[in-house]
């Protein structure tokens, strides 16, 4: 018999169900007792069901488990949900989970938009946290909900954030370059990346000019205040496998050198609230000083996918400065994140 | 005896030596006479020399052509000579052939700077070419030198030109994600582009601030006069064998619709002194209405790799529209936009 | 008003189908007079139904034609039938269209084991088109149907038939590096070949293990007989767009030296029967001296992607000899392939 | 002060030599010493002289170490010498090496062939390593050499071994698909792989069939006695980071049911003699029942990269049976193989 608080993966064999899965397979906090599926899965062990996709093997716990259907009835033991839905079914299952006094830490952008719905960041914004006792107090909900960003938007949020507090981010121009397990499985077609650019990703750049404000806005005890900049995006897919490479330009309302800007990415830390979390890594934000970094293939990994990378800090001609940002969008950008979310969720709720 | 004009190609081995020795096949006007290469394949046949990187075979006409010294003293026969020489070694070699009487038109960076010497792109400056006699009474020269941009400015310079006569551009910050072809052969290592982006290009977001406000600037029958507008540029490397993707977010002075910026782009004409010259595209820019479009693999090569695409006008929530544009870089960008310029000049010098 | 014989494609909006659209766009023979598509496509025009894939633009003559059922009901018009659907659906209608009175000639493997039914390669079996005679007296269709190989045996089968007529083939083992193309569109999923190969490819190893020993079989006027040789096939999915690699060990019944071979490629002819087909190409087969080659991306659009490559001709250790062959995969080895067929039809059975 | 076995890495900058210092940072009976390099680097600090390829960061340990000058006189302190030097080189040094007392694993070609060099690989011979005393005695080294074949070779010799043990192999024919990173840094071009395959690795095809007949041959106390089996090799570089991929068709003496050979694969265990080396995987052969594995992104990094998979064992229509065997062709198949050699070596020679 063990203390660890029961959790369930909703969509756990989707690619970033997978994640999650492999991501809570040895964790110290938490235990997998319920996973669900679509229709067509439920009923099916998790290994005969599932076309793993990870280079890592199948965690041996789940494989015997035995998938349940995606809706708040399933989740008999679970405290905390991990959701990989699409958007379309995290409206209504999440908000049942939430009703039913089970915490949802979401994947999905069903309930970002919600104004009681915290956007986590853990290293920008752990105090969002406290907006589920609100979401109590005015939905009458007995869990609660929890979402984490579009997988790009965590890919700069968090050196912004860092940029923020110390030089007022007033205006950003973002270009991502994104990597293609972003679309899920099957999702990009060889034939529409392989030697080729696609210059669109439907949804995604209204994500980009929304979520960081949300993020970076303040709470004050019954409200979140957007952040009064404003971000304009293009994004693009690009034939990487995983990690999401993003160019900005930006500018500031207090001026600062080049030196002084990389010393506040540097410097750096996580909250107080944070300290002791285990998926946190040991750095927030890793600065590459070598002319061409950071890149996929070889910074992704660094800090087991969870760090922020950042690079080419220099002035732009039209904006203030320009830079490289770099982050796992699998790991950092989805389950890994929803991950730390929910370890600073049990130690806010659950006394870890 | 045929009346064609007789040319060379200066290294004419390299990856865009191979475009000229392609492009100039069967060309109306040019006759190929004399190639150059580096020491080290002087006096052999060119089949022999050549590492032929074309999709299309090797030209009958070259494969026996002896390779001369890469000097202006190798061009006994030559009126017009192409170049595809680094900068280093053009510094030379092109100011001695431009001495000697012999029209270079070149694809180097060495006199791109140079206050005489035009970066032509026939679609936006073809009157630039008129500076080739200031060239000749200041410099004394009795041939002249004539650039084309670098390949990433070629890919949005022609669409923002056609934006700019109407709207007047201010500022545009420029984002690209370009073709390993651009650094020619062996160029780019294979370990440090598959399942990668390489955020850096050493040099080349320098060009890209410089060479369009030479380009788009105005010819007084003296000197050239910067357009004032500024571009702030970010360059990546992809995993795209040819051609250059853009994204850009503008500024106009004159504000107009995004029908309007379409209706510019797609209306946009050549020239008269342009009428009937034969490696012209049948359009200038191609606008593209699907949201995901253009893209490299599937349009790059349609009016036979000449054409400047664009697509996604849309507006930013920053600056006042985003857009992005691609062309073939070694075709429009390289070796097909230099023998557009010579054709000109052939017009304009030599009665064609 | 012109003479040209009416065809139809099935299944036009399919990759392959896009193909046949584009290759018969400006035929000297045959005009397109009626597409077909699946039940969501039915009624919509071309262009609204079709996600274009091809790097050549859409033809025009196809834009605004309005899409039909996929039976033989709606083949009002046409005299020939191109056939690219899935073979589970190609079973019935194109034995429906063949007793109608129409000439199948099908890119699908529904028929391609009926005993009465060629697998026509015309360069190695052109003869076997007058077993078209037999199907009408034995199955009384009043049309036929013709079948072309799966994309991989079209690969290799031709310069196999050249070193057999010499040398009599008794077993060979291949290998193949497939294109993605060759799985259709969406197909093969990004995420499961970039940085990566799929050494499976379901149900192509027994095409290949079946269908040379019928092309390369004698058709004695009422049957065709198996050509004895023996192959065993492993098929591996790879990193490529278009074209087809495969190595090959083979043993011979006659021995011969490699120049003895090589000559065998390079001299080999085409049947009198195939002289002045439009879309034959200039050489059936290309033999590349170069130890690297052929090589996909220089060598599939060599001759209008219609000719078979070969190189790395040289001693086995275990077999007689070893060598590499190439053809392009949707050209070759399905559209182009289907059309030259159709070619040989229309003089055999319209008198072209 | 610590008991582990001072070794030196020769070519410590290149592709293989980082696998090496990655692999050795926390070796727990090896400690880095020395480290050689090329004469530019010679004199530099590692982290100024190399261009760190791999996706784990570079060593604390070996940062600031000095590059020494490759030749045996660097090596003052060194017990053993891991080699990544290239072939021509290796000629000398690690002669010298062996000859000045120092153990050389070794990674480069050179002496593979003579007859009292053993090519190692523990799972398959480990007895061979008892000619290190015959070299001694009969070539007069106080030390000693022991190669690792080609990575290729690796890839399928220990699946091939574990069946020749049951079944007696007599002839196979093996066809690779290999990954870029097999040829070094810069290495392959990315002009001449993306969207491409090259069917053609110099001088590879011989190393694969002379290697496994002298790994899988007999040691007498004397010598090696060639095992008389016969290999073909088709050799092929395509778009994949790590990881060779190997198809194969053999043909056995002793006849046996598919279970019976994937049932040798299965149940092949490591000699007594390796028990406890720290590099081993658990297991040596993994099989992989599902019908499209092993592939290389996905299970190349098993066992940290040091197991043999294999997939794929049907019957042969030609020879008995056919198989796919993938390794990781920088770690099993080089550096890490080496390590094992060393760690072999180290319980003969040094009483680990």
């Amino acid at each position: 018999m063990n203390n660890k608080i029961p959790v369930s993966v909703l969509a756990a064999t989707g690619s970033v169900g997978q994640r999650f899965i492999s991501l809570l397979a040895d964790h110290p906090w938490f235990e997998v007792v319920e996973i669900t599926a679509s229709d067509r899965s439920v009923g099916l062990r998790y290994e005969e069901a599932c076309h793993w996709l990870l280079p890592q093997p199948m965690p041996e716990f789940v494989r015997k488990m035995v998938l349940l259907p995606t809706e708040a009835a399933s989740l008999k033991k679970s405290a905390i949900a991990f959701s990989a839905l699409p958007a379309d079914i995290a409206k209504t299952v999440e908000l049942d989970a939430a009703k039913a006094g089970i915490y949802v830490c979401s994947n999905a952008s069903a309930y970002r938009k919600d104004p009681l719905v915290p956007i986590l960041v853990p290293e920008a914004n752990p105090d969002h946290i406290r907006i589920l006792d609100v979401q109590q107090k005015e939905y009458g909900w007995r869990g609660g909900i929890i979402t984490n960003p579009n997988c790009t938007t965590t890919g700069f949020v968090v050196p912004l954030t860092a940029i923020d507090r110390k030089f007022s981010v007033e205006r950003a121009i973002v270009f991502s370059m994104q990597a293609i397990s972003g679309a899920g499985y099957p999702g990009v077609a060889s034939m529409d990346i392989l030697d080729n650019v696609i210059p669109y990703i439907g949804g995604e750049e209204e994500k980009l000019e929304f979520e960081p404000a949300k993020i970076m806005g303040k709470f004050d005890g019954a409200r979140i205040h957007q952040h009064p900049f404003k971000v304009s995006a293009h994004t693009n897919r690009v034939a990487v496998v995983d990690a999401h490479t993003i160019c900005l330009s930006f500018e500031l309302k207090e001026k600062g050198s080049v030196d002084a800007l990389i010393d506040a990415l540097e410097s750096f830390e996580f909250s107080d609230l944070l300290k002791g979390l285990p998926s946190l890594p040991e750095k927030a934000i890793v600065y590459h000083r070598e002319a061409n970094r950071p890149q996929p293939r070889f910074d992704r990994n660094l800090y087991h996918g969870m760090a922020s990378h950042v690079g080419r800090l220099r002035p732009c001609s039209i904006f203030d400065y320009r830079m490289v940002t770099l982050s796992h969008n699998t790991i950092k950008g989805a389950a890994g994140g929803s991950i730390v979310n929910a370890e600073l969720l049990a130690r806010t709720k659950f006394g870890k």
